[in-house]
């Protein structure tokens, strides 16, 4: 049978990576897909660039549109990234009666409902593995190996401190090293058997559905909190099932690679089939979708982590814990530093460290605002949510 | 569309569990598989309890074979066990043109080659997620998800310290207070930065494949290394993608139902498709296999802890590391214990703990031999191998 021809929509870092693993491993793929599969035409603008990794035996354009309306090939990836030309090619090539491949987030992301509805209406297939969480095969997992499950939810690891340092930075506007010494001080949280990890959480809940990224406390002894440097690693809560984890490389040449070549031999092997018998492109039929309700964060219940620098006086743990208790937040654990162990700041000044019970946001936040205006509280609250993850 | 109608051979732990998630979750799977999946008719040798657990809605029968010989049936779920009656039946189910869902890996690893033969003769599928580390979707991320990789090798646990201590009890005929001690050794071992792990382990190597199961030492600071409990995980190392981890729930009535529902909506869907489009059995196609050698536990390389009771005299490190220097194993680290902390025993032996590097086991055992005969080795050498996993 011939090989499935493929048409490669720009030769970056994950395309070049793409080629070279369907190049190196050409045969391996044809012994498991049952049919070879050829990236025999490339749009690129650096077409001299392009060429010199593909050689002289694959067609080089500048053009994206050539790749499109070549009646040869049969399915496209799209490896551009954005979403302005991007998200026209992917509508061309779909409405062109080509199958799709994308590692795009940001494009799914913003206009996943259109493409996917575009793509249904077509008969084609738009496959997106390469767009979550690099090669970790987790849209598969999630779609397919999980589908006797309702999901309760999903959390996520993006990155571990280096992330977590990156969104203080940026969302505090506070200098490294003011962040490198919150981010030390954290050693409470990890006396206290917890870790920190910047967290991609969805939740579903009788209200409606959690989305949220944030950092996040989560307990040492979950094997999640052990990810550590770039990994990426997605912990799934199902019904049936109960804790599943997927964890691998989030990014990079051939990881992501990886995830474009399954798509690709998956879209090889479910092109012949009822295009009603297709994987859904979001895990459910286009006329069975739900329509959730996203919470606004303050509606999101998680426990807490509290940092207070408070005057070393009688009375102060009194009176924060009881704006805890009038607000009917229950307190886990307390812990309050002696004031000579803090240094640098002189002794009349210390750290009381508190965690929560579980409590809508928007509760704490409005106790936060009163905590803060107590006199004895001499620096801004340090708030940290806190996930028991079972 | 009417539902698939699926006959269940078995209502033990997980085929009552199944039937309980099928109902539970009834409109959440026909949502994403887009048709219905029915147990419409059930055999086993307890009529009655197998009444009580599916209602008076479904048929009981006490005959599998009448539940094969059902031309309403599409799919029939093995879940009797063994390799008796059960491959009798399954091998009947496929004549019938049945397609297959087992969760039997005593019934694959024994006649998988003849079970996947006549199922690709007949054109059927035998699916079996379930068989292979519970509600894990490990098969269909080695078979679909890292499609695009050569596998390098494979390495999962299978269960923590009980299966050490279960292990350890039966290959030495040692009672449950002996091997404690020895566990509580292996302190030593975590002292280097490593943890003990049951681990059954496939590689590929120039020379044939690996195929092996036994205790391990690996570096504490892998994920696998923090897997505790029953939980299972897998790591698959793949040349594109690097290392991925597969973790959740290795048994039980309701995971292990959800990989065979996760079954049951891939033949559903992929029933459709063009037999030779389906995902092969073994994940090659049936004519593109290759006949690896398994290498004889002799061939297989890895790196070793030795540890040995020794007479606490002068000459005995060097007589120990002359041996493994003249068979050409180089050593990684040694810690010898001072007499006086090892106790009990009084102060003239004490314990020599040896890591290596790589060598054949072949070569480990000459030494070995050797070495269990110096005058001064005063006990059984302990030998646990030992995995870098990167």
């Amino acid at each position: 049978m011939k090989p499935i021809q493929v048409g490669l929509l720009g030769i970056g870092t994950v395309g070049s990576g793409t080629f070279e693993v369907l190049r190196r491993n050409q045969a391996e793929i044809e012994r498991r897909a049952g049919r070879g599969i050829a990236i025999t035409m490339v749009a690129d603008l650096d077409v001299a660039r392009a060429q010199s990794i593909v050689g002289p035996d694959v067609q080089v354009v500048n053009d994206a549109r050539a790749v499109i309306a070549n009646s040869e090939i049969d399915i496209v990836i799209e490896l551009i990234g954005g979403y302005g030309i991007a998200k026209a090619l992917v509508l061309e090539a779909i409405a062109a009666g080509k199958h799709v491949v994308t590692a795009n987030k940001a494009l799914l992301a913003v206009h996943g409902t259109e493409i996917f509805a575009a793509a249904h209406a077509k008969g084609v297939m738009v496959a997106f593995e390469a767009a979550v969480a690099g090669g970790i095969p987790i849209i598969k997992a999630l779609r397919e190996g999980l589908t006797a499950n309702r999901i309760e939810w999903v959390a996520g690891i993006i990155n571990g401190t280096t992330n977590f340092i990156l969104s203080e930075m940026r969302d505090k506007g506070l200098d490294f090293d003011v962040v490198l010494k919150e981010a030390q001080r954290l050693g409470y949280a990890e006396q206290l058997g917890y870790r920190i990890k910047l967290l991609g959480i969805t939740k579903r809940t009788a209200q409606g559905v959690e989305l949220r990224v944030h950092p996040c406390l989560i307990p040492a002894k979950r094997l999640i909190a052990n990810v550590e440097g770039a990994m990426n690693a997605v912990l799934v809560q199902g019904d049936a099932v109960g804790s599943t984890l997927y964890y691998g490389k989030g990014a990079g040449s051939e990881p992501t690679a990886s995830a474009v070549i399954a798509d690709l031999v998956d879209i090889t092997r479910l092109h012949t089939a009822d295009p009603l018998h297709r994987v859904p492109h979001l895990a459910f039929q286009p006329d069975a979708m739900s329509d959730l309700q996203v919470l606004p964060m303050s509606e999101v219940v998680t426990s807490y982590y509290l940092r207070l620098r408070v005057a070393d006086e009688a009375g102060v743990l009194a009176r924060v814990t009881g704006l805890l208790a009038e607000a009917g937040i229950s307190i886990d654990a307390v812990l309050q530093r002696e004031a000579d162990q803090v240094g640098g700041e002189g002794a009349t000044s210390t750290d009381l460290i508190i965690l929560t019970h579980s409590t809508r946001e928007g509760e704490m936040n409005a106790v936060l605002a009163d905590m803060q205006a107590l006199p004895s509280v001499l620096a801004p609250i340090v708030r940290i949510r806190k996930e028991e993850l079972n």
